[in-house]
């Protein structure tokens, strides 16, 4: 047994778990929720940047980031998310999109969270809600047609608009039609998306 | 000819010019220094989220971010610092060790650079701080042997390491012996690292 140490909301660690239930893995990982602004949870020990997911192996040991224990879990599963050839370097280039995506929404989100609201910095934030908006733009304009099989690069995309959803009222839907549309075909396609969506 | 647009500061830049020195590319790699903060600099076309490193193929696709390009001019070699089997993901792991490394000693970085002395939160710092020092912590107890092949984790750890000497004076070798004699050999078996040094 694997666990996965993550938390319901993290849109990393609801990558993993798209990615696992596509490789037929989720049965195989036990997850186990972390805190991570808790000294004493052992996330640290596991994990000594503190950040989830990380993936216990059997033997003890501990993977992380999410893109290390995507790219393991493939590897057990002998393939299925990370493509060959020219369209794995487009695969991972996308996921390293949406992953940018996330961390400049996650920014965000902190400066809410971490800080009184005379200690905000509004240019800060424009400056990841660039990033955001450009990333948006860039898929929207060069989207991989749904018919394609899903990759890591869809996986990860799927959960940064779910974050979007999540914490930034999915205000993004009313400028991007096309990836509405992408997004509801890839939660028709991957039953596990709509079965790892938190709501606050 | 491939181009990479980066800074000669961006530790993450250092990387991918590391890995390309040891690769045989670094003649095949043309360097032009891209500027993150301004909105003309052609880099956000190149990589939306408008972070360096990026990596222009010859057919005028670009790779992002580091992990990405590393990926891909192991695969142009035919491998060399991506290792095969268990040793793939743990090296893979010291990578995003040291990437997140990276990540929390920016963002201190970025709290002086983006902010009014009143707008620092040093409870944010100090969390950022934490992630250093166990990061930090974790490889002064498990280096691997200096011994083995060069890869992708030694070189990202060697690039951590000489941005906390860049821009926290170096304070981290008071506190870590093992890694101060561990970065001295690694200088001496990879000439790319002390050829990549930039100096304010």
């Amino acid at each position: 047994m694997l666990t996965l140490r993550t938390s319901p909301a993290s849109p990393f660690g609801r990558k993993v778990k798209i990615a696992a239930a596509l490789l037929g893995l989720s049965d195989k990982i036990e997850l186990v929720d972390a805190d991570t602004t808790s000294p004493t949870d052992t996330l640290r020990q596991q994990n000594p940047l503190g950040k989830i997911p990380a993936l216990i192996l059997e033997n003890g040991e501990t993977l992380y980031d999410s893109r290390v224990i995507v790219d393991y879990l493939d590897h057990l599963a002998g393939g299925g998310v990370i493509p060959t050839g020219w369209e794995r370097f487009a695969a991972l280039r996308q996921q390293a999109l949406a992953d940018g995506l996330m961390d400049a929404a996650l920014l965000q989100v902190y400066e809410g969270r971490w800080r009184a609201e005379d200690k905000r910095e509004p240019k800060w934030v424009e400056h990841q809600q660039g990033k955001v908006q450009r990333a948006l733009d860039y898929a929207e304009a060069h989207l991989s047609t749904p018919s394609t099989t899903i990759h890591i690069g869809h996986i990860t995309l799927a959960c940064a608009l779910g974050y979007l959803d999540l914490r930034m009222a999915g205000k993004w839907r009313e400028s991007y039609p096309k990836l509405v549309a992408w997004l509801a075909d890839f939660e028709a396609r991957v039953p596990a998306f709509a079965k790892t969506k938190f709501t606050a």
